[in-house]
């Protein structure tokens, strides 16, 4: 292979950059398998804590969580999963107090969101055993209100391998590596964003003629210009934020990216806030803004 | 509902702009119904061109191919399509002579890679009848070369609906809207693109310390920062590109929309083409780029 004039970086430094934690797939132990007890599970590195629901830093992210079906505010649907932080729990599951991402383990678990890195995730408790059941993505973290009216740390985690389209590059990929560079059967591709797009989106989209509303930029392909919709209040369960157009800007992917992180707040009086500097978001007439979902985004990331 | 003080947008304009095509599904026409000829399926609105395998404008899209099974150089896989444009094409499928995309269905067809919008897809042929197989995304357009050494117009499709995070998304969505905004039944949501990454990735884009390695942005969300790794050569059939690092870029998302879409081209120099602006790619020694790659991609979008 020709290559340009830069020194190769050593696989094994490679590996080393990436493998202090230990994300994704334990070898040998598959979907399904039940641990008697949180001894069981620590030892087969599936969940390396004994006490701890979330394991994980605040820098990699989480590498498992365990659900244990005893908190008020987790939601539980399968492929789909609202899970709750810890802290201010009495040992009822009942909350009694405010949650924070300043907690270190609700940090990771938010760091999982950025990274893209899925999680395992164990469900069962001391009565029943645990049962590992296997990789999920979080795909969402933000400051909600719990049923006792507490603002708790809240996640929104998604199953990973559902999407054929991703089993299909997972294989594919596979075949093409250098043989030992992954452990056989590990799951190599995750899922770090998608970018959904609705009829309503694509409409104010061209209002404003796939201008970035925050940043003005327009990202030009050839004759075609590429915009993103972004769900001020987002789609899906638990916002339900409605697919309108007073609930949508366009905007470049990077500060979509932005955006939906909490990394840009948007004011009522529609002063957009970004790493601190300040600027006017760019309107247009025949596209109405929403105050209420911009409140509502403020108060998920804040 | 509050609102900030700008006229509504009314939603019969929001809809003009938006439904000027046809789009998605057909009422009434559910998946695997067999049309006895093109002349059934035209009058039924599913392929509303007699003779054109492609359906669709340049500006907007293709709302619908038909997949003959006849050409050489297509692949059906299921879920997954590889298609190849028209043009140059004899009475038996074979391949004469090159083609492009300044061919106004070939165009058409790429277009729907960038908006995200889905495309109806039908199998069948004169003698057996057609049949209407679902929706699928274009996630991939490029130039390729056929098994007869000609340029041709490729895309892969990729079937819309198993992913079961976008399914839910769209059973609560639909639960949300304004009677009559849609009709029942007909899908709202579509993908518009999804960002994989993976552990070799990781590796890169720590290297870079998550800063665009084209244009210098480094997305910050509060002490994190945000990057994605582009595969220069893409992962997956029919490309197969390595998850190695030799075969990746730190881009920011704006700039890997760009290079996807083939607006950023890199020479083997690495001096980076966008939009008629020359830039120097921002390198590390600890990070080779193998410029075959470079010329791979390339070739598939110029």
């Amino acid at each position: 292979m020709r290559s340009f004039g830069l020194t190769a970086v050593q696989p094994t430094v490679a590996r080393a950059l990436v493998d202090a934690a230990n994300f994704g797939e334990v070898t040998g132990v598959e979907e399904g398998r039940v641990f008697a007890d949180r001894r069981e599970l620590y030892d087969a590195g599936v969940h390396r804590a004994l006490q701890d629901g979330i394991v994980g830093t605040k820098d990699r992210g989480a590498e498992s969580i365990v659900l244990s079906g005893g908190y008020e505010d987790d939601e539980d649907h399968g492929t789909v999963i609202i899970y709750t932080g810890r802290g201010a729990q009495d040992s009822k599951g009942r909350q009694t107090g405010h949650q924070s991402f300043e907690d270190t383990k609700n940090a990771a678990l938010r760091t999982s969101a950025f990274t893209g890195e899925p999680v395992r995730v164990i469900r069962g408790s001391k009565a029943e055993g645990y049962r590992y059941d296997g990789l999920f993505n979080v795909v969402d973290a933000w400051l909600g209100e719990g049923v006792r009216g507490y603002r708790i740390c809240r996640y929104r985690l998604e199953k990973c391998g559902s999407d054929s389209s991703v089993a299909d590059l997972e294989t594919s990929v596979s075949g093409e590596l250098p043989k030992g560079n992954e452990s056989p059967g590990r799951r190599l591709i995750k899922q770090q964003r998608i970018v959904r797009s609705t009829r309503v989106a694509e409409g104010v989209k061209k209002i404003h003629d796939y201008r970035c509303q925050v940043c003005a930029v327009r990202l030009e392909i050839g004759a075609y210009a590429y915009a993103e919709g972004a769900h001020i209040k987002p789609l899906g369960t638990p916002h339900n934020g409605p697919d309108v157009p007073e609930n949508i800007l366009c905007l470049c992917a990077n500060c979509h990216v932005l955006f939906d992180k909490g990394a840009i707040l948007i004011a009522d009086d529609l002063t957009v806030s970004r790493n601190g500097k300040d600027v006017q978001l760019r309107v247009d007439v025949s596209h109405r803004i929403d105050v209420e979902y911009l409140a509502y985004h403020r108060s998920i990331h804040a």
